[in-house]
């Protein structure tokens, strides 16, 4: 993915995430340094509402509208952080 | 939690977390300063089998045998790292 692109996309990300990917609230994850294939796999896991229960259904909205390349390039983003 | 006795129970998650955290399967996530209260919440929806899809059901048997006090302790450690 394209860290970059990823980035721009990651506006929607920050209100919860964070900017940098350490996250503002404490039940929710940080993705910064998280592993890209583990990222990638679970907001393809959210965008198909595959994974269910805890916390998941607040990320199928957030997830929805990604396509594929917007998560590649998401998961390069955070990875890096 | 007690991130000593975190760490002591954490044998069991190191194959495939790491021992300190930093998966060795990049389609596994990376725990190591991971937030505690989501560490906490993630286990126990492993614990009662409430989230599911994705890559949940590994987790079922790990954390079957986990008491709060195990949960508390494992997040406090890898969220300590």
């Amino acid at each position: 993915g394209d860290a970059a692109a990823g980035q721009a996309k990651s506006m929607m990300c920050a209100g919860c995430h964070g900017a940098d990917g350490n996250s503002m609230v404490p039940t929710y994850p940080n993705l910064a340094g998280q592993n890209a294939a583990y990222l990638e796999g679970a907001l393809k896991a959210y965008r198909g509402q595959e994974r269910t229960g805890y916390q998941a259904a607040i990320m199928y909205g957030m997830a929805a509208a990604l396509s594929d390349d917007d998560i590649a390039n998401l998961a390069a983003y955070y990875s890096s952080k």
